[in-house]
């Protein structure tokens, strides 16, 4: 069974949309992340870091995933990083009305050892510094490394960005992050742009509008499955990476043309994430609900045009 | 053959984007719908009006493409509908700068003797009271009736609007005036709405965001073509519904899957609209290259899944 190894955060979040609000809750990148590839046939860590008021049960929940959380570090009375945001009315834009780094401001990830040769990587949104840390403990090369990052870093920390960027395959990013790193409004320019820094492979996440995969010439295009209610967006888009990351881990194959399908994945479990608050949609998910979808997006998407007129 | 008749305006448009400014140019719903339909094997004529002051050049552009150009009244001493519009930046936005209806103030479309058994009906952008009035006239149902329209009419001649929407079977509209024609903002939503007034296929256009077709439970998605420019957003949403409406046309099948088809179709030349200022793309786009990016559509969308994992 290949190895996946997940690096980010893994956290409380608390959340309001216009349907409701929630206390803290189980959140954090890699907590989307780990749920989503858990879809797959991998072996698979987490490498984070949680204070001791850290719920024993959400670590439970992960474990029974059979995700590895040994990497998860526990820092003796230590706090939980936390975020707390407020979703508008057309869930598109969100204000931040809370951000308590706590124990991840000194975050110093540690690969356990039996994922230091991991065939996939995926690096969900951190500091780049931590990024680099956790590429620099690999002892082989990886098959593929995929980063995740935010307008954030690219206002505070755009150098060491663009130094892990270097040593990436594949960058997840959304439309105006894309513009912003690339200084491009067209996508097209932008990925372009974006190959120039180092990923071979550039998916720009859409969000309600899909989401693309450049690969130099090449172009696939997934859409977001049409939904009649979204309850919470929080996590969508580490879930949709989760779901990239898992199925190329499970497969062993990084071509093109098996990233599309990879895409097609992301965005299948990212449609179940957004339906309820946090984490509970992903809990209950079952495999034949993930397939039924599946052939869903077919029906969306597959034509069979004939070119003879 | 079949036969095609296409509503709609035949005009004068000034139009300002980011990479220039043009005078009074060809432009109006009908021209770009007769334009982009004449890429397929149909009989089709245009109902409009104009003032004698427009270019016997114009007309003529039509003719050629083989679009029957009788009911085009032309107005003595009159002047030809006029349309100026500032696009901003991002080029998803426009200001209307000028609009002076002229001739198509007192329009009373008069349907050819010939094409009052149509196959097909593109009921282009107009007002409602006006596309009941070309319906009025047909001589025997026809295959299909297809309806665009636009917030102007929503806001000022909804009952109107409502009473044409009973007679049409598919609606295109975009994601702005489906939410406002259905009061939802889910598009799934809007859709069940606006099938509940008439319309049994609802074609939601989203701009750079792709197209989708509604069908009660059955809905499909295409993107548009991700462009490393975009030089004129003009025009493309009647060069989509001309594609759409000539395709089904020529055919003579408007089953749902040969939708789908026909909304790739659409959304392949619309494509080529939006690369130069106003119809200048479509006068001069040739068959090869119209297949050729059907091919890229192909290459777009298409994957091929395995469900068990």
């Amino acid at each position: 069974m290949n190895k996946l190894l997940i690096v980010g955060t893994v956290a409380y979040d608390a959340i309001e949309t216009p349907f409701g609000k929630t206390d803290k809750i189980l959140g954090g990148a890699a907590t989307y992340i780990g749920l989503s590839a858990s879809h797959f046939n991998v072996k698979s860590a987490i490498v984070s870091v949680v204070g001791d008021d850290f719920s024993q049960e959400y670590l439970d929940l992960l474990s029974n995933r059979n995700i590895d959380i040994s990497g998860i570090e526990i820092v003796k009375e230590g706090k939980t990083f936390f975020w707390s945001g407020l979703y508008h009315n057309d869930l598109n834009s969100r204000d931040t009305l809370d951000t308590q780094l706590n124990v991840l401001a000194d975050f110093n990830p540690i690969v356990p050892e039996d994922f230091k040769d991991s065939d996939v990587i995926m690096l969900g949104n951190l500091h780049p510094n931590i990024q680099i840390g956790v590429l620099d403990q690999l002892t082989s090369k990886p098959k593929l490394v995929v980063l995740d990052t935010m307008n954030f870093w690219m206002d505070c920390a755009l150098e060491e960005l663009k130094q892990v960027l270097k040593r990436v395959d594949v960058l997840t990013i959304n439309d105006e992050e894309a513009r912003q790193l690339s200084g491009e409004y067209s996508l097209v320019k932008a990925a372009e742009i974006i190959h120039t820094m180092g990923p071979k492979f550039v998916v720009i996440k859409k969000g309600e509008h899909g989401a693309l995969l450049f690969n130099n010439e090449q172009v696939f295009f997934a859409p977001a499955l049409p939904l009649k209610e979204v309850f919470d967006p929080t996590g969508a888009g580490d879930t949709f990476a989760g779901g990239f990351s898992g199925y190329l881990a499970q497969q062993g194959n990084v071509s093109f043309h098996n990233m599309k399908n990879a895409i097609i994945h992301g965005s299948n479990l990212a449609s179940f994430c957004v339906e309820k608050f946090g984490t509970q949609r992903m809990e209950s998910l079952e495999k034949e609900e993930v397939n039924a979808r599946l052939q869903q997006f077919k029906m969306l998407t597959q034509f069979d045009i004939e070119l003879a007129q």
